[in-house]
């Protein structure tokens, strides 16, 4: 499936099975660079920032190289107190004295079941087998699609993506993975993302640009509105082409590069939404300010009401003119135009006289189409990719855990 | 079903089936007060308010005393521009004309699809059939029954509450009927409610006791977070007991007994949410003010994530734990602890030692059970009353419509 993805030099990968889940399957996974890289991260603004998290936060301050990262699935280590942050320690510790680095330059995830004891024995029994594998065939696309597979809860596929840049200094190369499906939300929920680059490159413009980015596409999703206590984008460039990209060219080049990956990555996550059969596109355009704009788009997107309507196929844009209408924000309803696609459907706050009620359904039978709100009230807009609501996500979220 | 509730004197109702709904069914109502009555009414603040309700709004600015209300369901006559601000007064006119009234004394509702041009015609031959049916047997609970019944759109079953108490200018009777099911949400939403009285009470001191008593209760409910164009609440007040409730003591029987009704109708909504098998209470208590309560009250109990694992009956308190981290509210996770009724499942923001999931599993198996948050952080408090999301959601709002 990703035998033509374009694969990082200078990086290892592997996953293996720890006995983490409940199933069975990959559970451990390790990304592991072949000599410090230069760490940009953004973390969950969640109030319960999981274990991995306070540790990641710490880490990302001092400024250490990284080389390697672990994460688990199958629990979270969230809510787990002072024992879970010294298990991160233990963890990280252990990883390190098998590959012979520092716990400094170890980076950890952990993604799962909130509030259970983290099984950090599994965990250390499983470091072994981890290290084993990542000595023998670690470098091509199936070692990384394992690694890939191996950070999924409830996603029904892996996610990775890769691409190749040409700058002034030479060719490099940027590969993701990530996991998503369920809490997927703005301001990063129960999403982990890990973006590779062998690029030279500063570590503040490095920090900045990822905060950019990540501000375009992973915190431009909505899957249920919830926000997790794991959420984590680490982007690492360890620097193995030997192009230093110092000029603006060049690292615009670069951020270009790495916002493809990341929205390739974000959209991957949206259509695995847990049960989700639609990716939906909100878009909401002359607004009154930056700030309306998020505020009405998230209204929306956010909306189970909405979301339902989404996966009846039903072109039921009153419900979205009512998620509009309670967002908080001041504005004239005579005003408001709402298309499907090209299919305008509301003009001036009713329905157009246009519109056919088939060719609104017509787009909404579609795998993908987008929902446009002009609100004719100014310059601003935002935009959020989000999912439909199912009979499938009411059984994987009531069923999970159990 | 109802042959026990207090019925208030001096009002007579009726619900017929003038065609509006696809599925056929009671659809137009009518309650006829035999006297002008004091009125008191909170309304949605949707920024799309449907027709009736920018009607009703100055229509109880100019204060006028009302004798009718009708309510039809199958239209919402939202999103319907100028067209449905004249097919209102038009509605009230005809009405007013059947039954020998002023149209300023016709208050109307309207609840159902949002966008679709408004039906005039047909509710106007409604009408007829109306004011037909009024004028036989319009006193008793079955009468009420046929009105309650006609304003349901989603909803399962008809909700009527009623109550006498005793002032010391004597006996006063509230009654009150409702319509909720989906987009119920605080702040008043797809929710219309009708509470009447035969005491005697001024025009402001019933406004302002609405509005404290909707605060308590409409507006403590959730389903879906969803707000509507149309919600309503009226309260008539028409004086027929001769009671003249001046008095403070006299005004607080009156108000807390408004304040049960309200509530009484207000559970019902909840338990009668959109495919809801679970009324759950979110408590959130020892907050450091009373907007960080309710701004965490509202996270958990909109969370489709929690809502689900209530559904799921799945005691899984991470997901409680990360919507009130992400509500954006500074808190010590330390300091937190939960309970499901009486059983203490977090301590200082981790599982608690004695906690035993078959504990915790056992009060979800309920119908109705209570989340309480203490956040030992203050003395202020905030509670929700909110339902599961289920399949059975998802269907009605994927199929609603078609």
């Amino acid at each position: 499936m990703f035998e033509n993805i374009k694969i990082c030099p200078g990086y290892k990968f592997a996953g293996v099975d720890c006995g983490l889940k409940t199933g069975g399957g990959l559970d451990l996974a390790l990304l592991l660079s072949d000599c410090p890289a230069v760490a940009a991260a953004v973390f969950t603004k969640n109030r319960f920032p999981a274990a991995p998290v306070i540790y990641g936060r710490k880490q990302l301050a001092e400024g250490h190289g990284l080389r390697a990262v672990l994460i688990n699935s199958g629990n979270a280590n969230a809510c787990t107190g002072h024992q879970g942050e010294i298990d991160v320690v233990t963890v990280a510790e252990v990883l390190a004295a098998a590959l012979q680095l520092s716990s400094s330059e170890v980076f950890i995830s952990s993604t799962g079941v909130i509030g259970e004891p983290f099984p950090v024995t599994t965990v250390l029994e499983g470091i072994e087998t981890l290290v084993d594998a990542v000595e023998i065939k670690s470098k091509g696309a199936k070692a990384l699609e394992s690694a890939a597979n191996a950070i999924m809860t409830t996603d029904k596929v892996p996610k990775i993506a890769g691409i190749e840049v040409e700058t002034s200094q030479g060719r490099v190369t940027l590969t993701g993975i990530a996991k998503g499906a369920g809490m997927i939300h703005p301001d990063m929920a129960t999403m982990l993302a890990y973006i590779l680059t062998d690029a030279v490159v500063d570590r503040q413009t490095w920090q900045e640009m990822l905060l950019r980015v990540a501000d375009k596409s992973f915190n431009r999703i909505s899957v249920d509105g919830d926000m997790s206590t794991n959420d984590t984008v680490l982007a690492l460039a360890n620097g193995v082409s030997g192009c230093c990209l110092t000029s603006s060219s060049d690292l615009e080049i670069l951020e270009d590069a790495l916002l493809q990956v990341a929205r390739e990555l974000a959209l991957m996550i949206v259509k695995d939404g847990e049960g989700a059969t639609k990716a939906v596109e909100i878009m909401v355009v002359g607004a009154p300010g930056a700030a309306a704009a998020e505020k009405i788009c998230r209204s929306v997107a956010n909306s189970v009401l909405v979301k339902t309507a989404f996966f009846g196929q039903d072109a039921n844009w009153g419900r979205i003119i009512a998620a509009v209408g309670y967002a908080g924000v001041e504005l004239d309803p005579q005003l408001v135009n709402i298309s499907f696609d090209q299919v305008r459907v509301v003009s001036g706050g009713i329905r157009d006289p246009q519109y056919r009620e088939e060719d609104g359904s017509a787009v909404l039978r579609q795998a993908e189409f987008s929902v446009k709100i002009d609100l004719q009230s100014g310059e601003d807009e935002f935009t959020l990719l989000t999912s439909d609501l199912t009979h499938d996500y009411v059984s994987i979220n009531a069923d999970y855990r159990s």
